[in-house]
């Protein structure tokens, strides 16, 4: 299965069974890349600009990540139903979690956070779906939520990057914990098997497709605004983008 | 198949094809109990708040409705298929049937009457898809819709009991049509095969399941509100939910 | 397969995979004699009222779209997938033409645009799914996507017929389109296969399909209006459908 985007790793023996790694982790590093290029908004807004849509969006993502992960497995079968299931616990228990942590510390639960949360568990038992038992996919969302959760915070605290969308911290940070975990609870490979061999390779490659992904894109993306400026102009960033760039308002 | 929700019923000689008893009539009950024990909203909307997305959430239910039915014949096959088409007739019936039924009774077509017809006849189509024919299908669809119609007419009228999305006299009526139509329809062990024992059955197991599922969750609610009041203050709710207990607002 | 809606053109030697002529090409025509029949609207609105949902409706019906398509292989198999394949490269190329074939006219490349494409490439791909290769797919995606963008024009140029959701555009030049390059690309028998009877069968289904749907259609309407006026009161127009016919208002 070398035609595989993530045949490379596979082959020097890194797990990721449906692109945890060479999909949302590259993803987030490379979002945080262009959120440090760009810079920040000029007004930035606290909350989702319609929180129905945001509900909507993650339940039909979720629906669809079942596609994702399940058919990874190239087969209708036992790997296929696994990796299903394993999706569904991570992404419900990262969702609960998520909820609870923030009630735990004195906020109020949100359907935005409840959002997060399962996107987060979603992200992180992407390269472990078909790998790992319904039990530490318990496991996977539980850990991952509690680390993104506290990610984003950090994040918006230190006030120093603008990840519109908290890209990083959801799709980067739990691709990160999705993938070490991976090393940790794989079948008969994993470090609860007693293995060290996949961990330290997932450590390795975690590490390398970070920076990689990072370093690449945010050379990408200094060589494409050379070539066309991405920025918008500060005024038409004050009339919003729908407007200014596609002409087209919100309903 | 005793590990299934509804294998006590089952055992007992009661058919329930996917749930619509035990999820749906239970449910309906219990919303009643909930409605009743919780008292009237303060301000009662007449209209939902956004209708594009009652249809919208309509039609995902329907179509995940087809996984749920369909899925409950346990393997991929001639069953089915029954209960995915089953399924869809009885829909289609009921919504059609519901905002004709509104035109004869001088009100207007609405996109919200289409919408509950459609759920009703989900509802009342659970327990039977796959015992029954198409044909059954048609008028067990065509008549949930008739008696929900009136018995929410029969509640709004009654103004004693404010349940919102008028759980009741769709889950609640509809699941108990549903239940009776298979007892009437069921192949070969239904009324009109000429046998009474599945039906009369059916109408103890209603009763008992509708007893039941009212006055258990009648009594959770009475325990949990005796360690956490449930009913939310006159400030919080006149300042509504959302922005009370979430911290978020709709867009 | 006579009892297929499409038989009748089967039977002759006319290719239509998944209805691209019978469902899309015939809706079209039918639209336009509607839009003739019923006249122009009072307010002319330039924009779609609710963008968001405008994109979400396009997402569902390109995911329902699969369904139709590979499922009109009427088995799971290698003719499902190339269907299914096929359906997803002509709509994403369609809509990649329009947004910037729209940049290349000096527009703004829109969401609203983007949307239509992908809905032609959807109608075009419909008849020719499981006949033509990945490649073919490309070019009926591409070439259709041209033809309606232009086409839309010269309908809203003309201001001679008011078809509000440009139907007759998209689906009916769109399955047009889709019908000629059936005949052009189809496996073996194309004209790009050096064959020209199944080319010529399909101008000429093509030519009585489309006069057909539309006399046939117009007439139907004129009977409908000589017993039901369609046409609401312009009271009730400049009040809007919604609130005149319904009693219910968008959210």
């Amino acid at each position: 299965m070398t035609w595989h985007p993530e045949g490379l790793l596979r082959t020097w023996g890194v797990l990721d069974f449906a692109g945890g790694t060479v999909v949302h982790m590259s993803a987030g590093c490379a979002a945080l890349a262009g959120a440090l290029f760009l810079g920040r908004r000029i007004q930035q807004e606290e909350t989702p600009a319609n929180i129905p849509f945001v509900i909507l969006g993650t339940g039909l993502l979720w629906f669809g990540w079942f596609g994702f992960n399940a058919g990874s497995a190239f087969s209708a079968g036992t790997d296929a139903v696994l990796a299903f299931a394993n999706t569904n616990l991570a992404s419900a228990t990262a969702m609960i979690t998520w909820i609870f942590f923030d009630r735990y510390r004195d906020r109020k639960m949100s359907a935005v956070g409840a959002c997060i949360g399962a996107v987060v568990g979603l992200v992180a038992i992407t390269p472990a779906a078909g790998f790992v038992s319904l039990g530490d996919s318990l496991l996977i969302g539980f850990i991952a939520s509690l680390i993104s959760n506290v990610c984003i915070d950090l994040f918006h605290n230190s006030g120093r990057v603008d990840d519109t969308l908290d890209v990083f911290a959801s799709h980067g940070v739990g691709g990160m914990v999705g993938m070490v975990m991976t090393g940790v609870f794989a079948a008969e490979i994993g470090l609860t098997s007693g293995e060290t061999e996949t961990f330290v390779k997932h450590l390795v490659a975690l590490a390398g497709a970070a920076v990689g992904a990072f370093g690449l894109s945010y050379g990408l993306f200094a060589l494409v605004n050379a070539l066309i400026p991405m920025r918008v102009t500060e005024h038409q960033e004050k009339r919003g983008l729908d407007d200014s760039q596609h002409g087209e308002k919100m309903g």
